[in-house]
């Protein structure tokens, strides 16, 4: 049998460079090998876009026609929205005896995200036990595998605290350890040269973006801010048009030369950004095609959605009502 | 169209004279003018006793039959089971994003109980946020009245801020304020005179106590500790054997004479308890029979609570189709 891996977004905004060096492009590789389960987690979304659930709404369609752009292929792949899976809430709520107020206030990733989003008193009950929902997710699909990056380490270890205690408690191996799938990509840096492309941040290359945009994103980019006059010496390094064609450009070597030639100068930025401009384009150009195919039927994408949902109810109310049993609350069964 | 009221108990163990007085009269005075619904909070229950579920298992059975006994009517009264309305799950998962950690924090009541468990570090996130799963239940059955103790006033403020910031947030008026029902009865003291009978204080006479348990219990009741020899004056405030015979016995002129000669000495306890003996044989002679004859048939009772769960889905299925309609969550819908 396959080995499971459960990986997904928040459907806050449509997806980018990075999701795609980051994820995406993984997750199209290993779609055959393995059985893959890709949660658009709009309960998540939710927990600190309450106030905005059009926007939420919005955008698991685009998240999905960018999944379907990529290659990302339904037909082998199970891709859902996660509050059309019931059983991902009632988890959540049997998992959340069996964590304490303390340990949830000690993990990590959320320490820093409520700090970076100056949560504060306006902490959220539903913000603050995402990473409860999150364990759900990912014990309801039985996942050998979550791929995360380092700063995500410390899900991984909840989740299995979780199916240890739960194990424990109710009696035998009901619920499956995970482990994390650590991306080898680096970050992809954001348009800005800051150190994260990221959907809300200004700095973002849209798989959506149109060949006028791409331009003009390309146009404005940040580069060296000392390379004035074209026979300045340059940076290449966190010099973002660099970066990407370090990234998505095929011919390497002749990239090479050109670094040289940068990094000493006599080569200006319009120059290399004309060759970036040429290379996403030739990245993009096919993506954007699959994508605007599949947005001219909005109604055949749902339908993608509805049956990949259905296929992951299936497979988490199998976990539930192991669950169940375990915890005898199998009341009414024969 | 009848209002609705939303009441029930926690599966923990099996019902006494102190819930008959406080709760399980008034539930069947009230139902044929009330649409009632009767919750049997197991997935409270199992917040602070997550590593028995045996016993919350075993007390849906005993509760229910409590409730058949004392003549709560399965066809006009919706008895049903708390984790088996999946919604309910659902809905705490919506509401977890509308209360900050702070206010939960803030709560009397779980203020209170965590203290008094001594909880401390242990305080589990399943315990800290029961009262959001309880807003969900009685907004689930957009219950008019929910009858409360003074103690539990917090909790029914809790569910109108809620309410309140849904229906602000997510337009219209989905959800339905509630209206507490304060319980008119004082409290029931134990046998021990403790201020409170508790099923797991020692100190309660249960609704399926036999003739033998009931007399037993009588003879060893806490009366007046300086009421020595049956000439000394006895007080018969806080006095439980008194305090039940107030309560339980049809001839309060006599019962008063009573009271009359014990206040002023001449009257022995063995007498006293001999009448409460009576009056309670009496009272709960016909409740025990009752209950012995569903015994026998634990079938038919989960058949009973089968057809009351699957009522109360239902009702609580149409609340879930139109919160999710105001969250914009109905992506599916036609």
């Amino acid at each position: 049998m396959k080995k499971v891996i459960l990986t997904g977004d928040r459907p806050t905004g449509p997806l980018h460079l990075g999701h795609y060096v980051g994820s995406l492009k993984n997750r199209v590789q290993l779609q055959n090998e393995y059985d893959e389960y890709i949660i658009i987690a709009d309960m998540q979304a939710l927990t600190d876009n309450f106030d905005n659930p059009q926007k939420v709404r919005d955008n698991i369609l685009q998240v999905t026609l960018d999944y379907l752009a990529v290659g990302l292929d339904p037909k082998v792949t199970t891709i859902f929205i996660q509050s059309l899976v019931p059983q991902l809430a009632e988890l959540t709520m049997y998992y959340m005896n069996l964590v304490t107020l303390a340990r949830l206030q000690r993990n990590p990733t959320v320490k820093t995200e409520i700090k970076d989003k100056e949560m504060g008193a306006k902490l959220t009950v539903g913000f603050l036990t995402y990473p409860i929902s999150q364990v759900a997710d990912i014990t309801a699909f039985k996942a050998d595998l979550v791929p995360v990056g380092e700063d995500q380490l410390p899900m991984i270890e909840q989740t299995n605290e979780i199916v240890q205690t739960f194990n424990r408690i109710y009696g035998g191996d009901v619920l499956k350890e995970t482990k994390a799938l650590i991306s080898e990509t680096p970050r992809l840096i954001g348009t800005d040269g800051q150190s994260k492309m990221g959907k809300s941040l200004g700095n973002a290359i849209f798989l959506s973006d149109s060949s006028e945009v791409l331009a003009q994103k390309i146009k404005t980019m940040y580069t060296d801010p000392k390379h004035l006059r074209v026979e300045d010496p340059g940076v290449t390094e966190g010099n973002p048009v660099f970066e990407y064609l370090t990234v998505f450009d095929s011919d390497q070597a002749g990239l090479e030369k050109l670094k040289e030639q940068y990094r000493h100068g006599g080569l200006g930025d319009v120059q290399v950004k004309k060759r970036l401009l040429n290379v996403l384009e030739e990245f993009l150009a096919p993506i954007r095609k699959r994508r605007e195919e599949f947005a001219t039927d909005p109604a055949e994408v749902m339908k993608i959605l509805k049956a990949g949902t259905a296929r992951a109810e299936d497979r988490a109310s199998k976990t539930l009502t192991e669950v169940r049993r375990a915890m005898k609350l199998d009341y009414f069964a024969k």
